[in-house]
């Protein structure tokens, strides 16, 4: 029987410092490879984000919405190369505790349009996969056919990955325990939805309006859409503070943890 | 008019000290990023080596031999790790210079076949290349569709890639002088080949013998004969000492430098 691969998503919030440009959280990315290593999965893909690394030169060079000048060209090289360099530190960890992680650089072999994956060609992934590897991914600034460049984030990298590879779960790893009714951060009302199906995460979508889409939930429910095509795939994916230590660990055992669960609704039948 | 782009590759022990396990030549890089600033290059592709970085574990681990037990893994996870990290010295020298230089990571998106490249996806280097940007290739630690995986030359990816790209020409920057009759290490006889044409290059190798051509001229013979392909189809070569001043910024700008040019006979028609 084929084995099915978790796709692991760590937030950049999580493996960065966030208010300080190009500062790792080595203690988290250091825990977090720990707790990947005892949690001895058979398939496993990592992605991460780019935090601290990537987020401030990106802003900076305006590399998300595309080519624009000749100006931007130095942004797109170092935000590329903060990525790779934030890439580095976390594969570090994962060999240095014994982990056969390969960084596998996304820009290397995506092209989006208009920011988003038309087609993701697997065979690396599943190539090294199949020899026990564990590819890394990473969100990156990447070549589009109708913008020039962009950024792909790595909560779209997992969505289509996971999707592409008939994933048998997703675990999102994030600085908050999961999707809230509205910004825990800045609003005591809100609360933690522990279970949301499909049917429910698009009525709240609607809802919710796109454009208030980042500020309402603290940015999550932007990351969770992401994950839609995969979930009504009917692949679950759940949502944890990989902040706090053993949730990653737990999320990729399947022990129960704190956290939001994303599945298909009753009426979605998941596929073969 | 398309501008046609020149592949430089740099050799692995000329940016890295050959006896130093994972050390770098910074100095040679720096100055070699400045030679490449100065020469202005409007359409540029940089490939490097190994060197000291690549080579120890991969000779270690028998990654170019290919998967034979578990035990490799590791050696495979880490050889690409070492790739990433001399990778990342030799961008960061080229952003210093101010050139737009980002990576590209070959394992990600070439898999050979009894390790050659069978088919390259040019779209992302094109991409970059019609950006201004630079794209930085190396050897690296490649999946290999019959023996699992091995090692991808930086030699074999730059006359792949100056082939598919239709090159101006092709710059090999070596620790030696060019081409010679012998070993000039350790054959005081031995004489630099100024000019070589493809044919008198297959010449050569039938006279060697391809059994005795790594030691017979100190290595460069396999180096150059990978460049036939590309040399065949028209594209001029030219290798020249990159470990002394100058001769890399020469041989960019066309200006008359000590090496060895290796081009299509005259009986070889160059294609449009």
């Amino acid at each position: 029987m084929k084995v099915k691969p978790i796709v692991l998503k760590l937030g950049g919030s999580v493996i960065t410092v966030k208010e300080k440009p190009f500062t790792p959280n080595k203690e988290a990315i250091r825990r977090l490879a720990k707790e990947i290593k005892k949690a001895e999965v058979k398939s496993l893909i990592l992605i991460h984000g780019g935090g601290s690394f990537g987020h401030p030169l990106a802003k900076e060079y305006k590399i998300k919405e595309g080519y624009r000048d000749s100006s931007q060209i130095v942004g797109f090289s170092k935000t590329r190369q903060a990525m790779a360099s934030l890439n580095k530190i976390v594969l570090d960890a994962l060999i240095q505790e014994g982990i056969p992680a390969v960084a596998v650089q996304p820009s290397a072999f995506v092209v989006t349009n208009n920011g988003r994956i038309q087609h993701i060609e697997t065979e690396t992934i599943l190539g090294l996969l199949k020899l026990g590897v564990v590819p890394v991914l990473y969100g990156d600034a990447v070549l589009d056919s109708a913008l020039g460049f962009t950024i792909l984030s790595g909560d779209q990298l997992t969505s289509k990955i996971a999707l592409e590879l008939d994933a048998e779960k997703i675990v999102v790893g994030v600085d908050v325990d999961g999707l809230y009714t509205a910004d825990p951060k800045v609003n005591s009302s809100a609360h933690l939805i522990q279970c949301i199906t499909f049917e429910e995460l698009k009525r709240l979508q609607h809802k919710i309006g796109k454009a208030e889409v980042t500020d309402v939930t603290g940015g999550m429910l932007g990351k969770v859409l992401e994950l839609i095509p995969a979930v009504a795939h009917g692949i679950r994916a759940i949502i944890v503070n990989a902040s706090k230590p053993n949730n990653v660990y737990k999320a990729l055992k399947g022990e129960e943890v704190t956290g939001t669960m994303i599945k298909a609704s009753e009426t979605v039948a998941k596929p073969n």
